[in-house]
Formats: structure tokens, sequence, C-alpha cells
């Protein structure tokens, strides 16, 4: 079987943390490197939680540290939900695995023109690097297989009722890429909000026993807990692991093409992915949106994801 | 049992003439008025819609014609869903029942001015009557009791991806409405869209046999057509009716305390109803939104309506 | 002679006092009555001092009040400028001029309804009262002649660097106005920023020694000093009453036919009067814009106007 | 004397080129590089017509070509004004001058990371490339000394009515760069408009009898005769070689201290510079925007810098 070739662009995060574990020893995908962008907290720190999550698992996997800011507007961080770190619950041994020298941005743009249009880039933070890419490089564009997101929503937000965090974190460069005209899956709050992680989740996924199922244990139980915290609901949404999930098994997620725009222009719905769920405006479909998941599998495509790691 | 008066602010539409036909017999609801506005058709066709209703099913209701086009906006009407009277589907006799001399936003300022603060005004089309009369009277404003209104939506749209029908007609008359600071139910497309009247809910009002179950069956049989035609689904949405269903039997809704915001300022977003559902921006709440619908319940409040015109 | 027929729409306010002077006794205008709005103040504030300038310039013309607030937005006043009562400066003696029962947008609606199409609407205020007339009751639109209003800017705003007062403090009446297809002069501070009141032109009004020239110099003297101590600058503009001098003489101004827009949907540049000057979007003029003003020709029609009250 | 060192990043263009030719050979400026961006016409248009330039002046200065396109809207040209090729007017010579292989905006990042923090950047088409430069590589922002660009207007735009060319083709990265905090001088249309270079300009230009002086004569006459066909005018508007005027002679422009902030929510006013002229809302200045400017002494500056094209 051939096997996907992808770039994981994001900003752990716990939930981006979950994702790089999916994808770094999964079969079916190889992952090219993990370019990171500023966004669940500072670049210092997300890039620095890429590498310390890579080096516990052991995944010789190289890090690139991108835009440390939005492309227009003024950076946002979400401390409240993954703390002062960014990745606030595991205590990681001193960090050795070095960043690359190369920035986010060079690297994608390297490895899509040098690709033969065969890379998919995912994206699990603010879409500042793929946007500036496609910016300065507009070559890349084509050479682009798929983008597959997390981010926005067809139904509400969950920084404003307009707007979800990745996208309101930056529009313009969400905008930039939804009208790149390449194949792009979107998946939104409305199915990531159905992927809680319940203790009984977190004790299961612990049952495993390897470092990678301790990791998810340390870094599900501080999420969990400001979830409580700051929302007061039992079992926090597992966001960006979804589409690793997806790519490893499409059969995860219900999709439905949309056209899909971002609104840049507006004060007050700044950052909605206006989605015409039901084609209302007669306009070309632009997304392939996630409108249900089966959670069950979600959860098994996790649990084996995890239990790669006790192999070897 | 103690009446609830109220005012219906319409713009039939088909959905509308069964809310008329659901508020005019009604034992606990005192009637006092039908105020009209554009919307669903031009004013010239939703004012003479409400005369046929009412003098088809022999109510003594006055009905009063009110603002032909938006507050600020450009007038739009959806001809494609109700046709080209507004009312497409049953014949009606020759008009005699007048409509009364006074403006409807004349009407609003008058009963409410000289009411003990006692009248719930529900709006089931543009609310430009009640955003015009508390501009030109600002004393009304304190008088109304509770303004109850089909309108909005805290996931999607059914015009764009963002806003719904009412809305969008005349957003800055929503945006006044919302801001009065008056209590607000807002029953949106959240809830409608699952008050979908299936062929074999037209069959069983039908077996009522009286003569609003008659014109409920001329309506629903081409409003059913027509977003069969339009959509392509088989059963459309009887979104205004909700509104009445809800003052008769409170618990035909679940509503939730959210703080709602219209988006007048945005071009792709505008007519949005920004309601924080989640509390995120930790603003009060300003509206009480339907969030769940009791469909058994609702039609049963219906056929009960229906029954009623059999009595006497 | 033919009268030119005029209703005066105003927010008095210093310089809108001094539109009243010019006005009330010029033998070419008919003044059919004062509708009052809130702006420069409130409303209560306003309506009085239009019947304080009437009762001590001895006029018997009609005040009417009109609206307390703006059609969608929030309420602004310009209290820095105007003082607390609206029109701080002269005193007046007890007031025992009457408010009109009737509305001033009622006002409007008769009158207009009444006439011959030969009634000009001047407006110094926010356009509130004639665009709810225009809504409540469209038919009048077309029986407009003309609208003359003081407001707006080609170049540049005095709220904002985007909008002048009278408009950003009802940008949706403004809209409405602007989009109703009446024949529309409007007099921006492009214009009136070079009708300064310098100390000397008070000493010239002053040496004409009537009623009312008392109260040009008790008003023009207490409206240059906040000027002064807000802006810094000797000499303020007297924006209002270059809308009537413009009436009485049209050589006054120069104006220009120009494609004219309101910026209604920014959040930053709300209330803009967007005028194509060179027509760069080649779509057909909306008004005529005052594009430069005679300032010598407009103090004698001001001293001409003032020396009217020395006569009978 | 110390030369001011600068970057010049443009979008020839007619008047871009009348900059390069005046900053090229000026003594007291070092230009260390032509940075070319589309704008006028597409990349691949400029960066030829700068080299273009170059080569028949015999300058041995370095081009690099940028970005293609905007950081967020779709690309907007400028073809009416100057020609299909962006150059329209003189022939060239066979073009030998090559690309420098760098892309501009690295070209910003390395040059400004490289300096003492003695850069001025000098832009005369849209900001994107420093604006890119600036997000990719945000150390560089406090090592620009300044920032001095033709743009923008206080008054009314050249596009629509509320925006100016260079703003409106990529107002996302003029605000970007006006939010950067360095030092910034607006050279905008109010100046630029009255920089008119009529027939009697381009023949006492002509008769300096030089390569410079000829490429002036074949520029201008085209575009003095595009300017005619397209807006009916004598003499068009020589706007960008006003930024080089200023460095060299700062006496040419009277500047005052603004907050300037760019509208890039708004529709209708996007790409307006709102520069708070008057200081009316209190906020702290954030450029020195252009507000006169000595013609005489402007065309005397562009007659001195063509002359010395006949020295050596």
């Amino acid at each position: 079987m051939e096997k996907t070739k992808i770039i994981l662009d994001c900003d752990p995060g716990h939930d981006d943390a979950v994702a790089i574990m999916l994808a770094a020893r999964e079969p079916s995908l190889e992952l090219l490197g993990v370019s990171v962008v500023a966004g669940n907290q500072t670049l210092e720190n997300t890039q620095r939680n890429a590498r310390n999550v890579l080096q516990w698992l052991g995944a010789n996997i190289p890090v690139y540290a991108g835009c440390d800011r939005p492309m227009v507007r003024d950076k946002v961080i979400a401390a409240d939900i993954h703390g002062s770190t960014g990745l606030d619950g595991p205590v990681f041994p001193p960090l050795t695995k070095k960043l690359e020298p190369e920035h986010a941005v060079q690297f994608l743009i390297r490895s899509l023109l040098e690709s033969e249009g065969d890379i998919t880039v995912v994206t699990t933070g603010p879409m500042t690097n793929l946007a500036m890419a496609m910016r300065l490089e507009p070559r890349i564009t084509e050479k682009i297989r798929r983008i597959v997101l997390m981010g926005g929503s067809f139904t509400n937000g969950n920084v404003t009722p307009a707007a979800e965090f990745n996208i309101i974190a930056d529009a313009e460069a969400a905008s930039v890429c939804f009208r790149s005209g390449r194949p792009i899956t979107m998946v939104g709050l409305d199915v990531t909000r159905k992927a809680l992680c319940y203790p009984e989740i977190v004790e299961r996924m612990g049952r495993i026993g390897n470092r990678a199922s301790n990791l998810f244990v340390a870094l599900m139980g501080h999420f969990c807990k400001t979830q409580k915290q700051v929302f007061g609901w039992e079992g926090g949404p597992l966001h960006d692991p979804v589409t690793i999930a997806y790519l490893i098994d499409p059969e995860v997620l219900v999709t439905k093409p949309m056209n899909v725009q971002i609104d840049i222009r507006s004060t007050q719905s700044y950052g909605r992915t206006n989605c015409d769920y039901y084609g209302y405006q007669k306009l070309p479909p632009t997304a392939d949106v996630a409108v249900d998941i089966d959670v069950a599998r979600f959860w098994d495509i996790v649990e084996t994801g995890l239990r790669r790691y006790s192999e070897a």
C-alpha cells in the first residue's frame, strides 16, 4: 500500500499533541515533517512542545518553526485552555531534539515544489504558515494534493458565536487557503465537539501502558481538568486528531461538499466559516465539510494509534 | 384563567396563515389584531392574504397594514417559496373583510400606550413594524410584555449560510428589537426546521374536516410542493406557528438564555443572529433562545387548534 | 416672486439657530414649520431650543418634536460643542411658545402628502425624521421637491477621519435619504469648514443691533469660545446656515453632481459619505455636492438676513 | 555627507520609473536594490520594466522580483493607466540585465537583518513585499529606519471615493505596515495630485537632452495621453517620485503627525487610510502625513535628478 505523504502544521496544544502521536507511527501515512505556528500558545512554546512530544515518542520527525503571529490581525493565544506552556500536564525530560534551521514556510515551499503533487497538508492550528507559503511562492498551490484542516464550523463557534479558534486566530490566512482552488476537507467543531474525551476514555487509553499512552493520560488529565474549570463540563473535545483519524480511515467522518467562505470583513462575525450547507446560494462547492462523526470508530483509531508505540 | 393578550405581526405566507389559525380561536389567547408587513410577499399581497385567512376562518380580528419595505435596506421577498400571491394554493371567496385605516405602526403604538403593559408582540415576519414603532414612540418599549419572534438561528441560516429570512429581510429592525431590553423569546430555524409538515401530517389535519382544516390542507399541499421543487425535500418546515404553539403551551420548546447580537455591519454575514450558546463571551443574556422542540406535542397543539373551528 | 416652501428639520444647536434666523424672515422662503430631532443635544433640549429661538425672534412658526434617537444605532450627542443645553450662551426669557402636539414625522408626512410636490426639506441635523417619514409613508417620497442637507464630506470627517457628525449620528437614516431618488444637495464640511465665524464677524453682526443680531452675538460668542477650548482654533465653522443661504442665493455655492453612498457596513468608516468626485466608478450621480463656497457672499447673506429683523 | 540607504519597492509603472531615475544617481542616497511587486501591472511586467529602466539608465542596481499578488485579497492591476506592459511609451533595447535569483521578500529580510538599522524602505506600489517580510521574519521590523510610501489619502481616493490604488490593491499589507510601530511618512494623493506633469514640464525636461531626459519624455508623453483619455484632464499626477524627492530634500513637503488606520473590514470603504487630521479621536500619531507640497521645488528636484545623467 502506498503511504499518504503528509505535513502536519500545528500549534501544540494538547489535541495537536495527540494528532502528532497518531501521525508519527501510522503505517499508512508518511509524516514528512511537523511545521509549527503560534496559536494555542506563542511560537516559542508551540515549537518546543512539538519537539518535546516527538522526543518523548522517540519519533525521528523534523520540526520547523514558522510564523509567530497571524498574517494581518494582532496575535491571540488560548492560554486558558492549554496553560502557560501550551502543553501543561506532562513533565518532559530535558529537551535534546533540535529545531530545524529552515523556516516552516520555506519547508512547505521546498517540500511542495520538489514533490510530485502528492503531499497532503494537514493544519490543526491557524493556517498562517500555509497561506504565507502560497503567497510567497504561488507555484506551490497546484502541488498541494489536499488540505485537511481542523477549524471552523457550519453551525456556531467556540471563541465568538460566529467563529472557531483556529479560523478567528488568522481568518485572513484561512481565507487564502479556502480560495486556493485545491481540494479541502474541513473538520470543524460540528464534528469535533462530539469527540469528547471523558474520564473513561482516558482510563481506557491508560490501560495500554506504553509511552504514548502515558503521554496521552498526562495530557488529557490536564485538558479535561481545564475544560471543567473554564466551561464546567466533563469531557473536553479532542479536536485536532480527528483530521489524522480521517486520513487513516475516511469512514470515520461523513462529509458534504459545500461552498465555504470566510468572513474577513465583519467585526462581529469575523472568522465565521460561512458554509452553504443547503446550497441556498447556488454557488459551486469549495470544500468537503465534515457533517458527522462515528465516535466509537474514532476512539478505536486513537487506541490503535497509541498501541503502535508498543511495537518494536 | 386570564388570557394572554397578543398582537400578531406577520407577512402571510403559508406558515403565517397557520399561525393566525392557531391564534384566532385559542381560548388562552386574546388576539388584539393582526398587523402586516412586507416580507414573504409585497405588503399589497400580505395584507390581502391576512384578510382572506381571517375571513375564511370567520374570525373578527382587525387587520392593519404596516411598512411596505425594510427600515434601511432594499426590499426582498420570498416568491420562490410562497408563490406570486404569497399564499398560493387555496382559492379564496370574494374578499369583503376591510383593512383598518390605521397604520400598523400606529396600531402598535396606540395599543401598547393604552395597555397596562400586558401585551405580548409576536412577530413572524421581518420585525420592521415593531422596530419602527419603538423608534417613533420610545415610550412603548417598556409597555411591551414580551417579544416572541420566529426568526434567526444559532446554527446556520436559510437565505445565506449566516442568516435566516425574517432577520436578513430587515436586520436593522431586528437589531433594534433585540437591543430593546424587553424579554425576548427567539424561535429560530434551530427548532422550526424540525417542525416538518410531511404528507401524513397534512392527511391527519385533513381528517378533521372543518374550514380551518380545509384551509390547512390547501395551504400545506402547495407549500410542500414548492419545498420539494425548490429544495428537493419532502416535508416543509412550518416555522411561524411554533411561536403561537409556544404561547399556548411553553412545554413545546426548550429555551436557553443567551446573549444575542444581530450582525448589521457585515456584508457576507449580514443578518446573522450571533447567539452565545456557550456563554464564551461572558456577556449578559438578552434573549431566551429555543434550542429544542417537542415535535409530537407541536402537532397535537396544531390539531387541537384546528379542531376549535369545529366548535360553535 | 413665488416663495420656496421649506420645512427645516434641525437639532439646535448654535448653527441650527442661525439657520432658523435666516429662514424665518426670508421673503423668498416660506418656512412651513420647524421639525426637531435629537443630535447636537437630546430631543428634550433641541425642541426647547427651537422654541426659544423662534420666541426670541417673534416668529410665528410651529415647532414639532420628532425622534429622540437614531433609527438603528445608539444615541450620540455633541455636548462638548454645544454645551449642556445644546444652546449655551444666550439667556432666554421664560418660554411661552408651545410645542405642536403632532409628531415631527407625522408633520412631515401630512405636509408632503397634502402638498403639490413643492416642498423642499432642509435638514441640518441627523436625518432621522425624514428617513422615518419615508419609511412609514413611502408615498411622500415622490412629493419631496428637493432635500438640502448639511452633512457629510467628500474629503474627511469631523467625528472620525471618515465621518461628519450629522451623518455618523444616524448613518442609516442618511442612507435611506440618499437612496430616495429625489434631488439632493449635500452641503458638507468641504464648504462649511470655510464659513468660519471669526470675532470680527461676530462684531460685524453685532453692529446691526436688533434682536436677531443680539442673539447671533450671544450664540456665536459661546460657540467660538468652545471651538477654541476643544480644538484650539479661532473662528468656528457655521455649518448649518449655509443650507439656507444656498436656498436664498444659489450662487453662494459651487456644486457638482456625484454618486454618493453612505457607508453603513463598516465599523471604522461608518457614516462616511463616499462621494465619487472624479467619477472613477462610472455610476450615475445621485446628489449635487457642494465643492466650493463664496465666503464673502455667505456673510453678506447672513447680514442681510439678520437685518430683516430691524424691519417692521 | 552620509548617504541615506534605501530600498525602493515598486511596481513600474510610469511614475515608479521616474522614482527609479531620481534614486539611482542621487549622491545623497544609496539605492541598495529595487524590489518589485505586482500592482500597476503583473509581476511579470513590473520586474521587466524595472530592469528595462535601470538598463536604459546604465545603473548597476540589482532587481528582485517579489509577490505576484496581494497578501489576502484577489489581484487587481491598473492597465487603463499604464498600458498592457505597465510601461507603455518608450521602446527599450533588448533586455540583458538579469533578475536577481533571490525573492524580493528574502532580499528585504536579509538586507534589514544584516543592516545596522539604517535602511529606509520606500514603497511606491502595493506594500505586499514589506508586509510579507515583516510577517515572515518579525525581527526585521525594528531594523527598519523608516518607511516612506506613496499611497493613501486623508481626503478622497482615486479608485473608489474612499481608497487610493496602492492601498486598495493590498490594504491588508498596508495595515500590517502602518501598525508596525516604525516611523512612517505617508505621501498620499493629497499632495501628489498637485504634482501635475503638464506638457510644458515634459518639454522642460526634454530640453536636458540626456538618456534620462529622453526616457522621461517617452514615459510622460504616454502617461499624459492616457490620463487625458481616461479622465479627460491635461497633466497627469506624478505620484511616486515625490517620495524620493522628499528624501532628497524634505523641504519639498509639509507633513503632519496623525493617527492613521487602514480600513480592512469595510466593503465599501475598503482601503481607506483613515487619517485623523484634526486629532478628533485623541489617539497617538502613527505616521507623518504629507499635507502640502512645494510644486516648483519638486520639479527643480526632478530636473536636477535627470541632469545627473549628463555627468560622467
